[in-house]
């Protein structure tokens, strides 16, 4: 049997945990306010109010940090938008509810999301790589989503879904720049008024479909325009 | 008559302006590689090749480095985008043009644009809101864009301008985390996907617009399925 150590599953074991998840938090908004590069140790151990010596009984460096705090928001965030599109039957449903859901999460995560954007390049390349593994998940996820979509005739056989599926996570990735909490708009209506766009951006439909017409959009009026 | 010297307008001056946006030039490339907060005066004076108290003839700050890198970013995509929206006639051709111009811009500014996003925030309060004040002038141009629409009954009359402009930037905006010069399609032809993508997504005609119809998307999909 295991000791009630730091290798067990006792109340030592699980308090390192939360300690560990105290530091990883005080870090990231320690990152966030002074930026990754020109943070320390010092400062961590200073806002988690414990000796910098202490820390090392947590982490091995600032990296060991940063890339706690990346894998965590990536992980909790393929969570809650698998669990989101999983609740929807129709594909065009998975689809506002993966926008809505990753749209949210951003909303609910914008220290730990603003942390990732600034300072992602500072990880070494492996774990830069496996950070890209998991973000792949939900790429994949809303890849397959829209190529679904083709296959129902309810998204527009035109488009490339890689592509699609780009402009889609950056629309809402983006939102970290200007989103402030308590703004006139909730969350949640920005969100909603977010896949309606998306969703308007995708849908088509067999009657309707002639080959082209998205490009057609702007291009038809121009030459209308000139006649 | 001005002399010929650092305030005039002859060769001296000139050549002091051309080393300057040399400097400038060579700041962005180092504050992309290495992160600004990590950065040092002497890694971009080792850069231009010259002695670090020679930089001091430039500039005062690695700060006002930041700022002129970002200052210049802002102003050139703003001519760009005003330009080729001005040569459309049409609403929606307009609207294509914006971003087919902003995606074009990004791609061809990867370094000066990925400083701004990582960087930004390390300005002072007051050189934030200068660039700000610049930046709304080309989501002003977006929303006024889709309000013209909106009168000229080709956008769809249900969609928030402002959250939409914000919808479009970020999908454009976002290409710098994930755009490689010399993938298998060329920059023009995503940036032609992503209006495509963007036009539908507004697009809307009184003939076929019915009140709440872009948020019924999914919803009555998800209805249906349930029958």
């Amino acid at each position: 049997m295991a000791p009630n150590g730091t290798n067990g599953t006792g109340p030592a074991r699980r308090r390192k945990q939360e300690r560990k998840q105290e530091v990883v938090d005080v870090a990231a908004r320690v990152f966030h306010e002074k930026g990754y590069g020109s943070s320390s140790i010092q400062d961590i151990a200073d806002g988690v109010g414990i000796l910098k010596g202490s820390l090392y009984y947590y982490i091995d460096s600032k990296e060991d940090l940063l890339y706690e705090i990346l894998r965590g928001v990536h992980e909790e965030a393929f969570q809650q938008i698998e669990d989101a599109v999983a609740a929807e039957t129709a594909t065009m449903a998975k689809l506002r509810a993966f926008v809505v859901a990753l749209f949210t999460f951003h909303t609910e995560n914008l220290i730990r999301i603003g942390v990732f954007f600034s300072d992602f390049r500072s990880l070494n390349p492996e774990r830069q790589e496996a950070i890209i593994r998991e973000r792949d998940r939900y790429d994949k996820l809303l890849r397959d989503l829209i190529r679904q979509g083709q296959e129902e005739e309810v998204i527009c056989p035109d488009l490339d879904p890689k592509v699609t599926a780009l402009a889609i996570l950056g629309m809402v990735n983006w939102i970290h720049q200007w989103y402030k909490p308590g703004g006139g708009r909730t969350a949640r209506a920005i969100a909603e008024a977010y896949a309606d766009f998306a969703l308007a951006g995708v849908a088509c439909s067999p009657e309707t479909h002639v080959p082209g017409h998205r490009r057609q959009l702007g291009l038809e009026e121009a030459v209308a325009a000139a006649e």
